[in-house]
């Protein structure tokens, strides 16, 4: 894919996240990576959507998040991006939002269980929160700590990031990733929705369990397994 | 009614979903009936609305649910409306969706009592969850197993389909249907408010009770009795 | 007025209550007086808000709400609507919906205490929730006894009906009413408005009592008193 | 700037206000000061927005609320959006509305407490709500008296008023400000998300308290502090 292409992709992926209903003010960004040049396209820190174009955007590299194209300053959240670059060797776009409900569950420190089939449509299992961050880890190189805790939390779930494409940082919000950045807006979304239904679920009956797990494993497989058989052949899967 | 009328109608009725806010990404689908073909007609798997043209829409046998006419793959949850059309013969089309409040009151596996006559208007009786599945159904033919315990839980309530014109699958969410593809559509969009309804009125008083029997079948039967008394004489009934 | 200048006021009220997020399907109605001739408008039964023109509309009897003018059938709520008019005699419109919060209050059977100024601005105390209907006023002239129940409810509280212009019908949902059709929208406006944060105020604090009587009184008094002095000298009051 | 400049501004602001779902009907008012002349630019009380132009706006006394150019009265809340600019030297708007969460909050009687990092990206505090205000206040000059409470409010918190640009008036809703009517606008909407935020998650985790110190203090000075780095160098920093 040529920087342009890129550049306008990503570009569609931040202003998906408007469209969405994800974004209130500024908050928010999208990336997505080129990775034969070692490099990434992200939205310039704190520019208002509606004035965004696809030349705004900043080409960083994933090796240190440094400019390596670009007039504006690249978002604050430039490094944690990074890390999920460097860490994540299968994915090919990272979204940030402080949407409504996920953040709601990343301040209440708690990760969102397998509640429906709707969760096992979209993830591989529950969407976990991460620990608190240490004192050392915020008053250090904060967004890349921030980046270090989200590999953590990934690497101690065991699974491999396209499974579970999305972490929530406790006391601030949801990171999701994706085959490349529309798709980490789409997992952005679905999390989003999911994490609605679940704080429903919960109102309705407090002590509701994660479904069984040959549900899940159905739900997850048709999509995303081996013999998944939803959506059409030849096409990516949609998640 | 021709096919392309029916491709038409049940094309209607897939956007209808969107533009009524019950769809997030591309969960739901709509499908219709033309019984003397034997055949309904379907959305097909994984394609985003906005993509979606008349001509997508895929005609499968009613008898197996195997492609009569379409190029692409039908909905994955194809074999789940077949059994609709098999077993509630009165029905004309059929909707799944994954409705924020709705798939909520199924993943908490309850069912929505008759708390008021917004409910009574529509639903001639809770609208009721299913029984979890079984882990043989999971594993077989899991499309086809939830159109039978859909089924299974209407004939438990003993009432004709067209009644209650909904069912909450338990950890998933809801199925619609009703005389045509429009008609479930328009069950589907109640069936979400009523279960919004339901949801705050719990959260004000949580041990309400259904309403008076007298009052239920009031509403009901003004708008869906033999001497039905709502809309305009000689039109459909407006649900 | 003109009968044409009221149709248009009446048939411009009921889309508002569309635009405001009032109505799904096609629930909820409003309607308009002409005192001079002993008839009010009001909206068809059954009739979809965007195939609605002001020639629809229905023109019937304050005196038993029978039908001067119009070829559709009158809204199923005519007979409540004409009670408002006969019992209410410094109104000029009503309006009936079932908005998703105020509905929740009144399928709770619970009254909205004055919660805060947002109220006090617009209600001249709690918003009253009717006694359940006894099965006698069910099975009789249902409507009618609804109405019935209205003025019951609003006498028992001993106020000017334009001072609270709503009451929440148990079990059912809201009727406001106003001056005229657009101003009985504005009260539908507020009594969701009020409705939603008073839902959201309980949440917070269970307990929450009402404000203090100097204050609601100053509030109500600043818009609605014979010293007013909110909105612009010589127009009609804004609620 | 120019007056005409100054009425486009908070023009601007007003509309900003419907724009983002913070107004229902015509609660709501947003100013904007120039204090070489010493007075402030507000919207007519009780106007509505989609009929409100520029020249509507009235120009009025930061030393006593008094009319100097205008032919409408200004909104009844003028008296305390003067005593903002005389008590807060730093401040160039303010705004009131009675958005949905944040007056849930003030009706509840409780500060909005640190709970994420939106919260810090935003307000260097907790969001306070003032005292109850005493008969002698509501029944003296009500809305004067209401500005003079807010600014206590502040003054108790000991921190500088654009810090924490927003206070909770109890049993009534938020008033906000910030350099300009803009600025206060954005801190209107980014109350109102962190309000919705705080109250899912108590929903949540009814004892959650606020984040450490120390995250807190990271992300309100990588946005307000003196080696402030998000958003572009030489451009105001965007809240």
């Amino acid at each position: 894919m040529s920087l342009a292409a890129l550049r306008e992709q990503v570009y569609r992926a931040n202003l998906g996240l408007v469209e969405a209903g994800l974004v209130t003010l500024a908050f928010g960004n999208a990336s997505g990576v080129d990775r034969d040049s070692g490099t990434f396209v992200i939205k310039p820190s704190g520019v208002a959507y509606d004035r965004l174009s696809p030349d705004d955007l900043v080409v960083v590299s994933i090796a240190d998040g440094s400019v390596v194209e670009g007039a504006l300053r690249p978002s604050s959240d430039t490094p944690t991006h990074a890390v999920h670059y460097r860490r994540f060797e299968s994915i090919g776009g990272v979204v940030h939002t402080h949407s409504a409900f996920a953040s709601a569950w990343a301040q209440a420190h708690r990760s969102i269980p397998v509640l429906g089939t709707t969760h096992a449509d979209h993830f591989g299992g529950s969407v976990p929160v991460t620990r608190a961050m240490s004192r050392a880890e915020i008053d250090g190189d904060y967004e890349l700590e921030t980046g270090y805790l989200i590999a953590e939390t990934v690497e101690l779930g065991g699974l491999e990031p396209l499974d579970v494409p999305a972490v929530l940082v406790a006391s601030h919000g949801p990171f999701t990733w994706g085959r490349d950045a529309g798709d980490a807006v789409t997992n952005a979304v679905a999390l989003e929705a999911v994490a609605a239904m679940a704080h429903r679920t919960l109102a309705l009956t407090p002590d509701s369990g994660p479904i069984d797990s040959g549900l899940f494993r159905r739900h997850f497989d048709r999509k995303h397994g081996p013999a998944a058989y939803y959506g059409q052949a030849g096409e990516p899967e949609v998640r």
